[in-house]
């Protein structure tokens, strides 16, 4: 791909997305188009498909709903111009998006709280817990949760940002004692990359994406199509759009 | 006092003034004109006025001012109807009313935080921290706080709900790691009483009224007038006039 075709992934949504329609963007989103909404997906059977809604509804912290198709349609055009979903494609299809945490960086970096897997290289470290989802039909499940090792200062910047934007996984689910939640080894992650916590660190947790694909597959549906993890949707909304207050 | 009169001190806080003006209200503020803020009182000599305003200024986390009367003028109409702030008084002072934490149980109540200390029916421990408030003039010190034991998820609840507040401390200064800052052991306060933290609690730390009333000691001013612990200025304002959103 030339520098043009590069600078207008960093800046341009409808680019990225149409790169990836054309096969000439296939691998992870983080970082293109700047400043825009991410999200994770979910494409279910119409027959599962009221079930997983209420699910989301019941369970807002790790699966926020920030757009859903008609059913049978592929196209979500309150989340952007020229939003087409298919790469597979058949009847009776519901599309479900959901606020994805690649967001949160970007609002984390703007209020000087540090990441310290960034600053590393590595992906965040995704933990499963003894936290039960609230079930709705036969979805249920764990929540997943999401590790980042930060000072205590920063803990409570980061709880006050992330309290501003609900739909992409919103304020933590917990700090500090992660066995309270199940988590005996906090540096050996489930998914992602270990982050080891220093002496001078808490373990934050978020809930995490992750969380409805793990219960979407529990259930073995006849037939599912979620993202490839960190090869997520760009929406044209913009960050701030889904900032709560 | 009559049990009308009781009933008067709980929801008038001109009722509360004039009950302490004519010597039958003596003690603590706790509980009464509920809903109304109530603040930590500093009256200084003019000379030193300057500083301390600019002291309040630079460490706004401990030393939130809601009120400042005119120099040698002992009213704070901006406060309250007829709030005289007289016990004694002389030329050239400058009264200063700082927001203090009385008011944050009421809207973590209302969140459902609960607050052990009060369970308990003790008073809030409050620490000394190696923290340095920015000087202004004469006038520097470490920074003391007020710690409240709370479980993982109420400790990020209270972070949100005081955040709104930051004229009443605000949010917390420090999270779970007191020797951080100084404390080596939470459960012996220099203030208040003693309250043990649970192996499924974290200490959670707030700046405290403490501070401007120990700073201020330790210049050694000619004159002073600080109020008695606990026996705070019950001013008009409501608790949700406070709220920064």
């Amino acid at each position: 791909m030339g520098a043009q075709g590069t600078d207008a992934l960093l800046a341009d949504p409808v680019a990225v997305r149409h790169a990836a329609r054309a096969g000439r963007l296939t691998g992870q989103t983080s970082g293109l188009a700047r400043g825009r909404v991410q999200g994770n997906v979910a494409i279910l059977p119409a027959s599962l498909a009221a079930d997983f809604h209420r699910f989301c509804l019941r369970n807002p912290k790790p699966c926020p709903v920030i757009g859903m198709g008609e059913p049978g349609s592929p196209l979500l055009p309150e989340l952007g111009a020229d939003l087409d979903i298919r790469k597979y494609w058949r009847d009776a299809l519901v599309a479900f998006v959901l606020g994805g945490s690649v967001t949160f960086p970007e609002a984390r970096l703007e209020a000087g709280v540090p990441l310290r897997h960034v600053a590393e290289g590595k992906g965040v470290a995704m933990r499963r817990t003894s936290i039960d989802c609230t079930p709705a039909g036969p979805i249920k499940g764990p929540m997943e949760v999401s590790m980042r090792p930060m000072k205590p200062a920063d803990a409570i910047r980061a709880v006050q940002v992330t309290s501003r934007f609900p739909n992409v996984h919103g304020a933590p689910v917990h700090i500090g004692k992660p066995e309270m939640i199940g988590i005996a080894d906090i540096e050996r992650p489930d998914w992602g990359d270990s982050v080891g916590v220093r002496d001078d660190e808490l373990p934050v947790c978020w809930a995490c994406g992750v969380t409805p694909q793990a219960v979407v597959a529990a259930t073995r549906p006849a037939f599912c199509i979620t993202h490839y993890p960190g090869a997520m949707l760009v929406t044209d909304l913009r960050n701030a759009q889904l900032a709560a207050l």
